[in-house]
């Protein structure tokens, strides 16, 4: 049997997942000092559920996992967590308004094989149902310019709004039915470049005209004010205008990004995406977007406004990896090796565990050289070593790893050592 | 559109999720002082992986997610984590020995549906590979009352040998290529009770006589040396029985249960369920043994000892939510109500979360009454109003919801009083 991951999943061995695990306690405190709380949905979704078309659209709904439970009913693996959430809002119509939850959680896309590109990767979900106020989008970019501040990274934020877009191709005659095609393909500017998007808006049935006014009005440069002077003599409809300014006036360290469109349909005003500065690494970190209609749909009755950002764990991962100099292959703190000492040595473990040390001891009876061999290799920091000359003197032998200084001292000395 | 859960699946929402959370950190806590470091591995498999000889058997892969990709690859969904460890383990053969590694991620099963049982379960397993001492099963068993003190919950432990079982089948005179399908019928006896169990055997084609020979061994009463006595008169094969002395000679507070069995295919020595004293629950909440030809089998060369428990982190929560009389709804500590200041209110919300209080701020300009009955509804702790008034003074108005106490304070004061 040849041995293997399924294709684009990921093993995280102790010396990644330890980051991993970081990154994930860092973004939940933010979260929560933002007034969060945390909630968990299945993995596993009704099929019926996702391809639902108030969900993630056509696109998406490519990419997903489809399966059967023995009763035969279709299923699928959920795509993102929004969809999720919006199902859960709907089937809880007592829930508190505004609801503040976040969610980190798998998600999965069956898309093609890139570097990069995961089949499998986590998402970090902070949404808020039930506000429609642009005060409440300014927060989220708040605690997103906070969570890449507590991840020691230089997080870029662009913001741009579906309303802005949608009457930017009213103003160049998009048809009604077409602009939702035309913002997908606008969407990948970035990866793609102006030209192949040109071409493939052509392929669309686009005219050259419209095209070239698309292209002229998205890639508008200035400072954000500029932008949106430029874009109020263009556009007809004003109201996207108006939510940007009012947005823009609480949180001005955003850039304003007439091209930034996002794939999923679901979104309905601000859209936002978090790029690395200065990394190897150019996918976004770090996106979402203003999203009202969709719940209402769901339930079947009244609006739902909601707003969420999405950060993805493995994106982020990857950054902090390439900065990375020295990687943690282990969270223990102390190796306790006895020398035919084992039942002495085994109660001083205990001791350090009751004191919150992380402690392992070894159970192999390896020699002393071995054990010191493995302690090293795994990165452990200090090493007790507990010998019939130590347990007759009632000390321990501790040797600092990364000094190589070796030291006599009580158990309770050293607790009070490490601890301190 | 029929708005539902995929069938077996759960949503927590924050009242569930925020104890479940606690579950986790404290599982986690104990097995990190325990010198376990964390790892993760895909949810998706190849299906190769999962239907090898060497994992869970048949019994589980009838109960296994199956589905392909788009390159038409047969995948499944993981019935649990020792199997995909095995593969990791088999994958990377420069790994340092002892690897000791803990994981907590969902697991799949498409079983029959029953309450108290999921298709979608959170698993939280402790390994360690590469050792094959009595001492380490010992020291899984006392990281695994360590931790049920820590969930507050009395965890009775109990444990058998599957050579003790396999000496007993033996000596009971039941074909070896008969024995996997005793001991799996065995497993059912909490279940099913004695007779149907008995019934299974006789379809399986076993002897009355044997069959009654392996009922009187497995019920045999008293108290764990009484057993270990019983046995040896009866028992050719002792090897188990010398384990099962050693394992009982380090870890006394432990039930020798002749009966118990384990599902799964691949344990090859010390075997071992917790359960609830005293909880209308009566699932395991926590599962292992010892497993020590898996991984050489995937490797496809020598043996790697290896020993493993598994914490059902939902059966957990069950236990805990049956003794629970309060719920807390959000993590939230602080509410900050602006009365016409939302500004000033605003940039006091910021100096809250910059002393880590988790502060959630009126998004909504919703009245006074109104906010302070979402702040009961979810259970905010404290109402921060925020008026002119205050403004002017440079206080706020502090309402304790517990007490129903209103103080006016500075934000510093109130900020040491929240943190003290």
């Amino acid at each position: 049997m040849e041995l293997n991951r399924a294709k684009g999943t990921r093993d995280f061995l102790p010396e990644e997942k330890i980051l991993r695990q970081e990154i994930e306690d860092t973004l939940k405190k933010v979260f929560e000092v933002y007034g969060f709380s945390p909630a968990e949905t299945p993995i596993l979704e009704r099929y019926e559920t996702l391809a639902s078309k108030y969900a993630g659209g056509e696109e998406i709904l490519k990419e997903t996992f489809k399966l059967k439970d023995q009763g035969d009913r279709d299923l699928g693996l959920r795509y993102d967590l929004t969809v999720p959430l919006a199902r859960v809002v709907a089937m809880n119509p007592t829930l508190k308004m505004p609801f503040r939850r976040y969610q980190i959680g798998v998600v999965f896309r069956d898309g093609p094989l890139k570097t990069g590109r995961y089949r499998e990767f986590v998402q970090c979900d902070v949404d808020v149902v039930g506000s429609s106020s642009m005060k409440q989008d300014a927060e989220l970019l708040m605690l997103t310019a906070d969570a890449f501040k507590a991840l020691n990274l230089n997080g870029k934020i662009k913001v741009n709004n579906r309303k802005i877009l949608d009457a930017l191709l009213e103003a160049a005659s998009v048809p009604e039915d077409k602009r939702n095609a035309v913002i997908l393909s606008i969407d990948k500017l970035e990866k793609l470049g102006l030209e192949t998007v040109k071409k493939e808006l052509q392929e669309k049935g686009i005219f050259t005209e419209t095209i070239d006014n698309i292209c002229k009005w998205i890639s508008l440069k200035g400072t954000n004010d500029q932008k949106i002077k430029e874009l109020k003599k263009i556009l007809l409809n004003k109201q996207g205008l108006q939510e940007m300014e009012e947005l823009l006036s609480y949180t001005p360290d955003v850039i304003f990004d007439i091209s930034l469109a996002r794939g999923l349909s679901y979104y309905t005003g601000t859209i936002f995406e978090v790029y690395a500065e200065n990394s190897p690494i150019t996918s976004s970190l770090a996106a979402g977007g203003r999203y009202d209609n969709m719940i209402g749909l769901f339930r079947g009755s009244g609006t739902v406004p909601a707003v969420g950002i999405s950060f993805g764990l493995d994106t982020i991962m990857d950054v902090l990896m390439a900065k990375k100099k020295e990687v943690k292959k282990s969270v223990t703190q102390v190796f306790v090796l006895p020398i035919k000492t084992f039942p002495e040595a085994w109660k001083i473990a205990q001791e350090l565990r009751n004191a919150n040390i992380n402690t392992e001891i070894d159970m192999l009876d390896r020699n002393v050289s071995k054990n010191f061999d493995y302690a090293n290799a795994i990165g452990i920091p200090y090493v007790v070593v507990v010998g019939t000359e130590e347990v007759k003197k009632k000390k321990i032998k501790v040797k600092d790893m990364g000094s190589g200084k070796e030291t006599f001292m009580t158990v309770k000395d050293f607790i009070k050592k490490v601890n301190q």
